[in-house]
């Protein structure tokens, strides 16, 4: 099996290349690189792999379904929105990491990226990939979720499938590391500004919520909308999505903890601990998202404490678990990962 | 004017002793510790200080009231509930920054605390100093408030005093530095655990949570419980609370933005920036409160982020401000302090 | 192959567990805490590891040696230097990875550890596992090397070794993050005294001199002393060691390059980057050793950047790679690690 | 007094700014920034500033010398190298804090600083201001030492100007924050790359090495070079720089210790501590600069190890020491400041 990379100069693409060549079903990894003219070497490119001079190709999408069977883009946002047609066309499978195709509909996008979307039958065509509910397999053009979305739909998804919480009450307090925000240097993510500092940003906003939005309305029709506040916290890696919601009457910490019990027992990756809260340190490194859950009779509010590798489980894990499915290789290929403790 | 500070060991301590030693009217700090049987230099006690070979005096109440006007405790929970008799039987001023004094009933406390309460008659004598809402001047006996309790009750204030909040849906999500869980070395505080994570503790627990509940029942009686999570951030100093509520039907943005006008124009600590949310940099190494408000009309949530230096605002710089009311000094006399940028 | 892990609860033995975990040849690991006196579950003494109910023994020479065929120690300094007796009698392989087997001379021990060493015999018995070197292949008893120690000895080889400095003039600046200080809490691992701030400590004093000194005479008599001088840094893992020295008459640029590629092209584990100047990130997760070089000709003085990471090359990895060299498995068996980037 | 302050969106300008509104000589500060065209607010230039309304004006050094006494330059190097001619001319006080005028030759301010240095006249007339060695009184355009050069001599100056050390043999291995490296974000200031990390970089390259090498050889001209490392810390503020050199024959640990009494006893800002080594965070906040310093027998070596806050020693508070001086201020005006602990 060939498979081609567009966008290792970005974490999500450094840490997909490293999971690939793991990968027990992958022979060669292929770079591509839509900036390129000619060919340059991995350790020109990225010093972080100053010693690899594996070859990053310019971008050529006739190259990449010739000499590949699947294309992952881990592009920034407005990049895949131009490129589908080649692909589509061919009915070439194509893993996407950006968040160009996870909304279906030209406006959305447009309102929450602030660019122009893919074309319309791009949209209609694409799969949204949230993996642990649902499986890739038969599906050509997935669009990977973002790691906000994940955390919290993984938090929230016992809740709302089981419809034990007032559609109406959903909060999250999203906190996110630093590599969540990209690779490009900016104020915000400058140590000096960062360290040392909690910063709000985009309060309700955040370009995750639509998907949120529209996955969780696949679940519930009930939910309409949810308070989303995102905090950039002075880490590397990892999100912890605080989510609280007033539980529906009759509702109380048993129902609760059998929900989780049901809809996660028998998923490998997400691993549901009771009211033990798990802290980010227990994620990270590994595709695991770890939901702790506290119910407190005196506010009827349900807390739930759900946090994943922003890397792995909200990108390029995420990705080989959809590139698994999608093959019907071993849910577990390629990812069988060891926490990064301490 | 000669104060005394008990417990120069701990942060709150070390902070308190900075600022008195520039407060224009404090001619001399005489330090005590209640471990020691004979006078120890302070640089053998602190290294931080190693360079003040200031001596510090065994706990003795007697000499404190003989050689001093006032007394500041910076104790942990559980030493000031065993001393109150001497100083309230003389009437002598006593400023206690541990939680000790903070509630009203002995069972409430033992209840939080885990311990036993002061005597009744401590506890009713004891007044609660919220310095920027009340003014301690005619109290001898200040109970000076918990860092998250400040916070969070004047990120609250407005929205609370003027019921503008549905008031069984206010829940407070905060962030706090670890120097605020105390000097005691500890696993969840060494840096190889506390680096790179998120850690959620005392889930609705805390013990701030009862001083929170006193003070928000005196402004408004609908309130009668809050949901309060308390997450540790790898930082040094600072605590953010970020608070939501669901308002009122035809409460809206402007009147929200009216309330914390009105509340705060006139007060100097603490700034209301409107939808400026501010990060916890902008207030660390003053005794200011920083506070933004986003409302966000389809959840019919407001969202207010308030942010304080825990040991200052938070512990020794509130403990100055209400040192300063009891005795009519300028509000700001010792408190000219800048933020510690960048 | 059935191995046992004595010390599960420190941060050698967590992340030694974990390789060992994904170690082709292993098939199972017992764990045995001198501690306890029933068996407990992994997820009660590790709160790292709650969802590993894996059953921890006490300690029994008797039943480690009937179960298994080699024994990791990663205990704490002074602990096996009390348990060697059963293990050289019946002639059973062990890994220590604690300092008690590193030195050759009880007296040494004494001053350097502050506590009784090991028997004579068990000391004279240990083979210095230093893997990229020599291979314990037929060794029964392996001293694993200290982090610092490995960082050190790494970036010293070629210029030892090939007689280039003058032996008078090393001078070792080492920097470690807080890992390395192990996982009991302390006031100088404190998360609030270790952020934002360099600390000196042991200077000269450092346990892990004698053993560096021990190996350099072996390569090199004329090397007397070095200076040596370790700096606690607000990381959670890596070690840089930054060494300089002043260069024999004759010795260039050229010379010191051709030395470093001459000890290091063959060595799986031990990357020579000429002058590009490793941080630290590039060895975090992984058995590497990166090695820059830059010579200055003014000061007549090279220069070497020495990263590992303290808890892999530095402790466990060095193990695995001890213990496949004991049983002729692969070099890099159970070690294919990636870097944790970013 | 009224003083301008040219570069308040730096690090230094923001500090510098905050000092002199505390500083009791100065009645009022007037802000120009040379990017801008017409008087814009403070609060929009710098958003850490969003409370302060304070204009700012385009630059005009007519302006500025009309309405000012003294202007102080907190730009970046290669700006005030353009812009001396007029202050010159007029013989009108300024003090830079860029090292624009620390080299007296055009060659070598090229050499080091990769671009064309202010015209010879200027290079002649500055004055370095070394503030705890020589005072700036009588001199009216002062060159403010750099970070790293600060830490440096000051720690190396006993054994320099008493010629206890072989000339030779100086090296230098300093540490520094990220905001040393300036506000402008880059790939070695971002967090996600900055976190966890260390990163040597401009090996023997550093700026600030022909300005220590100045200094050195004003008080020893037998040094002829010294060996200087730097090495990217993540912490935000503060410089350690440690040193290491060979005594002379007959130099011991006395000798030592009375040459740092012998020069700094009687200095307000330097504080020897003797073998007790500082950590940074002991002048973090300060204008003082920490030493402790131990003598190897062994290796017949000295290491001193000298801290620093570079926003302050080395670079805003050290510009205030030097104003104080110019204008016969008691020394410590508007520099009472305590350490910023914990």
């Amino acid at each position: 099996m060939q498979v081609a990379l567009v966008g290792i100069t970005g974490y999500a693409g450094m840490v997909l290349y490293q999971l690939l060549r793991q990968h027990p079903a992958v022979d060669e990894i292929h770079l591509y690189d839509h900036k390129l003219i000619q060919n340059e070497k991995l350790s020109e490119m990225v010093p972080a792999f100053y010693s690899d001079d594996t070859a990053v190709q310019p971008y050529d999408p006739d190259a990449i379904m010739a000499d590949n069977q699947l294309v992952f883009f881990a592009t920034s946002a407005g990049v895949t929105s131009k490129l589908s047609q080649p692909y589509i066309k061919a009915d070439f499978p194509v893993i996407d990491l950006s968040g160009d195709l996870r909304l279906n509909d030209e406006a959305q996008y447009q309102r929450w990226y602030h660019k122009p979307s893919a074309p319309a039958q791009a949209l209609n065509q694409a799969y949204y990939g949230l993996a642990d509910f649902h499986s890739a397999h038969g599906q050509n053009y997935v669009a990977n979720p973002g790691c906000y979305a994940t955390a919290t739909l993984l938090g929230l998804a016992p809740l709302v499938k089981l419809d034990l919480i007032d559609p109406d009450s959903i909060i999250v307090d999203a906190k996110s590391g630093t590599s969540g925000a990209g690779k490009k240097p900016a104020q915000s993510t400058h140590f000096t500004q960062a360290n040392d500092n909690l910063q709000i940003y985009k309060p309700n906003q955040h370009q995750h919520i639509p998907e949120i939005m529209l996955e969780l309305q696949r679940w519930n029709g009930d939910v309409k909308a949810i308070e989303f506040m995102t905090t950039l916290i002075p880490i590397t890696r990892g999100i912890m999505s605080t989510i609280y919601a007033k539980v529906k009457p009759g509702v109380d910490a048993a129902k609760i903890d059998e929900a989780y019990h049901q809809i996660y027992d028998d998923k490998l990756f997400v691993h549901y601990s009771g009211e033990h809260l798990p802290d980010i340190k227990q994620v990270v490194g590994t595709n695991n998202c770890h939901i702790g859950v506290v119910y407190n009779p005196t506010t009827h509010t349900v807390m739930a404490d759900s946090v994943i590798d922003n890397l792995l489980k909200g990108a390029a894990g995420q990705a080989v678990q959809n590139f698994n499915q999608m093959f019907n290789y071993q849910e577990s290929s390629g990812l069988e990962l060891q926490t990064f403790l301490p």
